[in-house]
């Protein structure tokens, strides 16, 4: 593969074209698609990110925005020719201020390193999930990450007071100047979260940080019954702010258990088990998720429960939960990310369940998710002697099936993880005819020829 | 004045054109341009608009949307022959789920009787602010409301979990279905919120609610210097989640107190108070305030204070600082209500306090506002023997300065109140040339032919 020349004059040897970076800068964590890029680019400034946007346009080139390449609906994935654009070293820190509690990061930060800079400071970026160590703040905004504390803190979008962004045409916005207030028309910053890189590029953002939680308490619950998981949630929320409120089967924590890492603290298996999260504001927090669990325990709507009496054992809990999308990884799961209306859970999960296991009766089922949103991950196992082509076909008949369901239920076809390639037939189910037009109208407005991530979510 | 024939064929006698209506509802709570309406219409139901903005389409009628006309930007007025069509007829109360923690309203409804349906229902509606008793959802969606308790719960667009719009080419659009967690495009629901009626008519909004907080403890601080305030909110909020931090000059509570209804608690006059709030999750809060509360004492920051003993005292507290609007309303005050980011409210205010002095030497000064985000109202007040069409052009002639000072600053113009019709010539001082055209260009996506509210914001 040789480069358009007007690229390699533009980035030099930070322009690649050798096999190895093509196929990795091609792909994202799905592997449902081959790598095909034809160049990938390291921008390093705004200014050149301009430039490249420009040349895009006077040359007709497919630019993908590319984070840390952990998307799970192939948003990053260059299967056409594209020239992926990855961010990663732009990834400085560029200010903060305690009074204002505002961190502002270029877009190739690493979600974790965030994190970090905000403990260091004596504040906390509350948006979470397994794959901190590698997504990138370009790709978490883009998507607009949810994760395990949403319940709390809401999503990503929820933390994003500006954003720097080139759009399609190579305009520079400087959306909101991380301003709490600021009512001046369209909010075209709440336009590009979840935007998939098909409107342009976020080159910087400035982000809301919290207050440092107190020391954090983790229990984990044995649960009979999927129907009763919202009982539970609903018993403890009533008292208590509750920061995460997860559940995964039996079967999920088995895959996760058989890396010999971690394991159950509990002496009999459970059909379904619950990872919840509280601040110890004050000892009455404590007091009172004791007393939900007493009386939840006498119901019958759980049957056993441990809570974290060290950091440590806090964090193996969590592990339980937060390990098993990498530990399913080896077996290609195809994902269904979807959720409805959190009291809709147990009648749409009782529903789904019996389809599932109608069409699926040869597959295994892996379900986990962040309930306490109404959000629910299905992932279906690839038999390991079937092949990658005739698995994903397999389960996309059985989707018109499962989203047939969660059309009746008004729910979303990608709550978390985005449209990207993998969801683009979907879009329907959860976006009507007239939105969609819509989309592609603004679309329009801001990327005049296509040059942001064609193929992509409505591009 | 007689209504175009196709408007009482459409709404009978629910199209008014008797001179009293007309006026009324041609104005918001700005009083600074001349009623023209040529009919105010009354819609009660969702088809009805659909068929109204069709009509519209059809014979290029200008819709002005009209919600409880508290608007302080003149955002409803109608000056040009349009017609007004008043929400006031839709109020009503739809859905509420207890697992969700959702409601559902229409867009007519008083934002204060969504806050005692919440009450009533053991939940919590906490956007909050003076105009309660006669603002309504549709509105306060539409200008992205703000209000006191911003610092803890985040503005109104942060409760709104799905909208039913009716767009300027009437198109009923069912935005985001009330779910948590929904990445399935570009997210127009946050593209309503703040669009002051320019891209169609919000129909039927789902609310979050919150849970109830226990109770709340307030508290008022006299301080000396406005240059200290941030000093205060920094040592406060170190160890409390503040739901309030609001503040205002003596001259504001002089107003407040010439009514006779409540007065300051304290002996001596000071020139700033503050008023906060926080709710009493443990005892333990309260130990942290008044520690808080003593140090800033012996600094000198504070000169004195009071925690209310009885909901009544909290009350009467917050009254000295809600009250400051409706007291100055006779004087016609011109309105500046701008923001920056918090740490820079000293530096900020320093300029700004010298520019006014300077250029406002006969004209009494009001300031008070939300401090904790930044935001300062700032009042100019009429002096009573000049002419209100006088008083608003010396007025604008000071606004060139203020804001490119605040340009400086890189705040916003308008903070809480939007951009309407009076701030419309200001617009560029916080978004740039290239937003303001891709602005028009979303605008003309959703309202083709320009019936949504001609004239306001970039319409
Ligand atoms: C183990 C595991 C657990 C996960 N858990 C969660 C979870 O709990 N919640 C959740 O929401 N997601 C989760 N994900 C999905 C994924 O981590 C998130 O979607 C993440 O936000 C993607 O970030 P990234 O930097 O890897 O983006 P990428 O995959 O690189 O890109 C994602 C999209 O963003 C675009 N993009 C990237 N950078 C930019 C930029 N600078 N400007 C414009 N567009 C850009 C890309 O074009 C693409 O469309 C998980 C993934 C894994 C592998
Ligand atoms: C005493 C006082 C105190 C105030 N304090 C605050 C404060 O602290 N914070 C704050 O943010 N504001 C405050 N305001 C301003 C005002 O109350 C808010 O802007 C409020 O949200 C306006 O609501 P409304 O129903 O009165 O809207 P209106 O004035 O009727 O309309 C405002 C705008 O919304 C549009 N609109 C109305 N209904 C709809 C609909 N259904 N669909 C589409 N567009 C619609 C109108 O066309 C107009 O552009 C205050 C006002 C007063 C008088």
């Amino acid at each position: 593969m040789t480069a358009p020349a007007a690229l390699t004059a533009l980035f030099g040897d930070r322009c690649r074209t050798d096999a190895d970076t093509l196929t990795e800068y091609g792909r994202d964590w799905t592997r449902y698609t081959e790598p095909a890029a034809s160049a990938v680019v390291f921008p390093t400034s705004r200014d050149e990110l301009v430039e490249l946007v420009k040349l895009a346009n006077r040359d007709r080139l497919a630019l993908v925005p590319s984070g840390g390449r952990t998307g799970l609906s192939g948003g990053a994935c260059a299967t056409a020719g594209e020239v992926v654009v990855s961010m990663e070293k732009m990834d400085r820190l560029l200010d903060f201020n305690q009074t204002d509690r505002l961190i502002t990061v270029e877009a190739g930060m690493v979600t974790e390193v965030l994190q970090q800079h905000a403990l260091e400071r004596e504040l906390y970026f509350p948006v979470d999930f397994a794959s901190r160590g590698s997504s990138r703040i370009g790709g978490n905004i883009a998507t607009n990450a949810g994760g395990i504390k949403v319940v709390r803190y809401g999503m990503f979008r929820d933390w994003v007071a500006g954003l720097t962004v080139v759009t399609g045409a190579g305009e520079v916005l400087e959306l909101n100047h991380g301003l709490e207030k600021n009512n001046t028309g369209y909010d075209f910053r709440h336009l590009f979260v979840g935007s998939e890189g098909t409107l342009g590029f976020v080159v910087d953002a400035t982000l809301k940080l919290a207050r440092r939680p107190k020391e954090l308490a983790v229990m984990l619950l044995a649960v009979p019954q999927l129907s009763d998981v919202m009982e539970v949630f609903n018993r403890f929320r009533r008292d208590i702010d509750l920061s995460a409120f997860e559940f995964f089967s039996d079967q999920a924590l088995r895959h996760v258990e058989a890396r010999g890492l971690v394991a159950s603290p509990f002496a009999e298996r459970e059909n379904y088990y619950v990872v919840l999260e509280f601040e110890r504001i004050a000892d009455s927090a404590e007091t009172m998720a004791l007393d939900a669990f007493e009386s939840l325990l006498e119901n019958g709507f759980v049957t056993d429960g441990v809570l974290a009496q060290s950091e440590t054992q806090a964090a193996q809990l969590w592990r339980l939960r937060e390990d098993i999308s990498e530990s399913i990884t080896p077996r290609t799961p195809y994902k269904n990310d979807i959720a409805v209306r959190p009291s809709q859970v147990p009648a749409f999960v009782a529903e789904l369940d019996a389809l599932l296991a109608r069409e699926y009766p040869d597959f295994e089922v892996v379900w986990f998710g962040h309930i306490g949103d109404g959000n629910l991950h299905i992932n279906v196992l690839r038999p390991l002697d079937m092949d990658i082509a005739a698995f994903k076909s397999a389960c996309e008949q059985v989707n018109t099936r499962v989203f047939g369901l969660l059309q009746r239920y008004r729910g979303s076809m990608s709550a978390e993880h985005g449209v990207g390639l993998l969801k683009r037939q979907y879009l329907d189910i959860s976006r009507s005819e007239a939105e969609i037009a819509l989309m592609r109208r603004v679309k329009a407005a801001f990327d005049p020829n296509g040059v942001m991530n064609p193929g992509k979510l409505v591009a």
